[in-house]
């Protein structure tokens, strides 16, 4: 194909792909079912995980609830496995020992890539499935005195578009995937979090999010949504004038306290 | 401060910064000179890490040189200590063994963490030193059968990210960040590969990039540098004209063979 097409073909398809946003603004999304739906939670003892399961738990999926934490037995008749994670307290990079580097990326990534490698087979045989990756915010933007933390969320958002690039040059349209980015989330995790930018999340808010961008499928949940138009003000502003806009935001905490799951 | 004061303050910050950009195009930068400083390199033994060990060489630096690998003996008079990485091998996400998993984060964020957290003390206590983080252009963009290989390029974009602004925040102006991000390099890490955004890179072109991000202090290294564009537009363009893009720069390999340093 001549380039001079092809440019034409891009141009084409740049414009109804912003005239299809544009239109979609105003046409209710397609909401799939979860019924009866056979759902895996890894950390669902504790914060995001937990809520997620009693909203599945709600609309009659079927669940396998893991953690290492004691899962609350409050969450109806579910099938029970308890595995992984564990707590890890951060400070400044210096402070922070080689195991809690180590254990931090097993918590926030290996782990979530060993159980994805494992249950992808039989998604992949029946070209159907939807696979969560929790993230963060840290994911995409960094804060300091969470060095491990940020790295590791990174690592998270690559495996969450690498994989939906796999499966895309698969042709296994049937799995779909979603990625959760929110920003501080008022579970003890980090403790008195503040920022300019808005409150700090509570556990449903982020779950709602969460649930309706799974029944939706897309592909990058950021709560606040917000976070897209800061992702691309980062390309666009030179570094001094980002600085300056992240001293204005004043995102702070007193400490890192832990993180008892996966999620 | 009024909100509407911080407003004024930050768009003179950013049209400053813009005039600064503008001004510093053609302002030839400051080079920082690398004679007698201390340097030590991990993976010298092979490709990238060997080629950057003879520049540093050159310009009369103190080396220390770590490798799995035998290191070859003509890079001069160095200090050599022989250390981590290992050979990975890696294809689609589904045949990708956990423990290959584990080592590839070793390999290229963990390994990276830990020698970093080692040295870190003493440049904090001089208020001195560089440290360069060896990522890829897969630690921005995505490209599917390297799903692991991207998650901890991922990572280590986000280490340098996170480093950086940490060290910021404590004061340490005097310690410096590069970040390495460069597209497919013809090291045999990928058979044959080829793309039409351009020819492959070749080790002496990558080095020469970062060797000139090294003495000018830039954080972040693109080779090439138009990735930087192509970040942003990733931003802008909707899911569906991206992929048509990618389709169009045919970005393919035949094989990931495999990975015989920590860069």
């Amino acid at each position: 194909m001549n380039v001079f097409v092809e440019l034409l073909l891009f141009l084409v398809t740049l414009l109804y792909s912003y005239l299809e946003a544009f239109v979609k603004l105003f046409v209710p999304a397609r909401r799939k079912s979860l019924s009866g739906e056979l759902v895996l939670i890894t950390g669902a003892g504790h914060g995001v995980g937990r809520a997620t399961a009693l909203e599945f738990a709600k609309r009659q999926s079927r669940l396998v609830l893991w953690d290492i934490n004691k899962v609350k037995k409050d969450i109806g008749d579910v099938t029970i496995l308890v595995t992984n994670a564990g707590v890890i307290t951060t400070a400044d990079f210096l402070s922070t020992q080689d195991h809690q580097i180590e254990r931090m990326f097993e918590v926030n990534i290996l782990g979530h890539m060993w159980t994805t490698r494992a249950f992808l087979p039989v998604m992949m045989n029946n070209n159907y499935g939807h696979i969560v990756t929790v993230a963060s915010a840290a994911g995409h933007f960094v804060t300091p005195y969470m060095v491990a933390y940020c790295s590791s969320k990174f690592a998270a958002v690559g495996f969450h578009k690498a994989l939906t690039e796999e499966l895309c040059a698969l042709g296994k349209d049937g799995i779909k995937t979603t990625c959760l980015c929110p920003v501080f989330i008022n579970t003890g995790f980090v403790k008195n979090p503040s920022t300019r930018l808005g409150k700090i999340l509570e556990v449903e808010e982020v779950v709602e999010a969460l649930m309706e961008g799974i029944v939706t499928n897309q592909k990058m949940v950021f709560v606040p949504s917000n976070q897209g138009v800061a992702l691309l003000l980062e390309r666009v502003f030179p570094e001094r004038a980002l600085n300056l806009l992240k001293k204005m935001f004043e995102v702070k905490f007193d400490a890192v306290v832990g993180q008892r799951s996966t999620q």
